[in-house]
């Protein structure tokens, strides 16, 4: 099920049927969504039961990697063939409104639908490490110890084509009833982010390793 | 497919396979977790595809609320029955290990299973209402407009008994390969949690309208 056009992951699988105005279809809001969060949602189905899990990814172009150890029942699921659906949200805030019907949050999310390949190739594979790894801090891969061929053969990695998906977003402040906006009621928006904190050195950290900017002014990357 | 007793959600299903010792399937952590979480992410399958979506919703005892338009996919799928799993994941900090292989996520994540049924009393949708307006902001229900039996009909709310679940956790620092303590690498914890900032007052709000208390002291419930 091919998305309408180059630009565009819009099928009819992926259109927002519910708030329609919130759906977005091309690849910069999309990627810029993938590319600020961290972890996604992963829902796959064993025995009809649906599963939905947590877990690290990162976007290369045009594909999404995940990764884990070669026994986790989500990446052997998905290895075999599975259909797939990943979700990304990111949450900005809560819409305080005047009345329960129209409270709702500000946020942005990418439902990915498309099935996983396992990547094999050790180029590719180091490749998609890297990724993942430079995905959370960005850098980081040139400064780890090197990847021992032991722990590339430990991992699964998965590659997921970005061809089938969309994103919500909703922003602003409460869409009221025309009459409630008169009512003595506190109204709007409560911004919320995912903030880092001061670094924490590991205990067992050896002196005079000074910490890296990519730690001590970590931010994730905003595109909106 | 019930627990194996009351105070544990632990089923076979729902017991943690990777990382056994990161399990938990006591009430006292299920309930902190999901009481400090503000979305979830919803899986369920149709033909075939499994979808993965954010929404909100609300634990009050051994029930976790759903709620959105009848017309969703999502919700209408789940009112028919079909099986669900849900799941509510807090990130607490990107682990900065010295090797890729244990680069980590600290994270607390709920992982529910079960079917829905539609909450069809008056009396009950209310009560359902409130606690999933309470759980983004609690005290706000008393101040809202009241609800209007249009509003309450135009919103179906599901009702998910809390009886196969699992959460799991991990804390603290790298846990390196013995070797690797003495390279000269930095090591450590990014905490990140999420964190609000200044609320935005509507534009359209009156004069003479205070700013509520739950609103400029917004923090959510942390129990650990």
């Amino acid at each position: 099920m091919p998305a309408d056009d180059a630009r565009s992951l819009r099928t009819r699988r992926t259109t927002v049927k519910r708030l329609p105005k919130r759906g977005r279809y091309e690849r910069e809001t999309i990627d810029a969504i993938l590319d600020e969060g961290m972890i996604c949602h992963v829902g796959f189905a064993v025995d009809g039961q649906p599963f939905v899990i947590p877990t690290g990814y990162a976007r290369d172009g045009d594909t999404l990697y995940l990764h884990g150890s070669p026994a986790s029942r989500m990446l052997r699921s998905l290895a075999a063939g599975a259909s797939v659906g990943v979700t990304v949200t990111l949450l900005d805030g809560i819409v305080v409104a005047r009345s329960a019907f129209h409270s709702s949050m500000n946020y942005r999310s990418v439902v990915i639908l498309g099935t996983a390949t396992p990547v094999t190739g050790r180029d590719e594979k180091l490749h998609a490490m890297r990724a993942l790894v430079d995905h959370l801090i960005p850098g980081r891969w040139d400064d780890l110890r090197q990847i021992m061929d032991k722990e590339l053969n430990a991992t699964l990695v998965l590659a997921i084509p970005l061809r089938e998906a969309s994103a919500k977003v909703r922003t602003g402040g409460p869409l009221d009833d025309e009459d409630d906006y008169e009512l003595p009621i506190w109204a709007g928006v409560v911004p919320l982010s995912l903030r880092p904190a001061e670094p924490l050195a590991d205990e067992q950290l050896r002196t005079r390793i000074a910490t890296p900017d990519y730690v001590s002014g970590y931010r994730r990357p905003v595109r909106r």
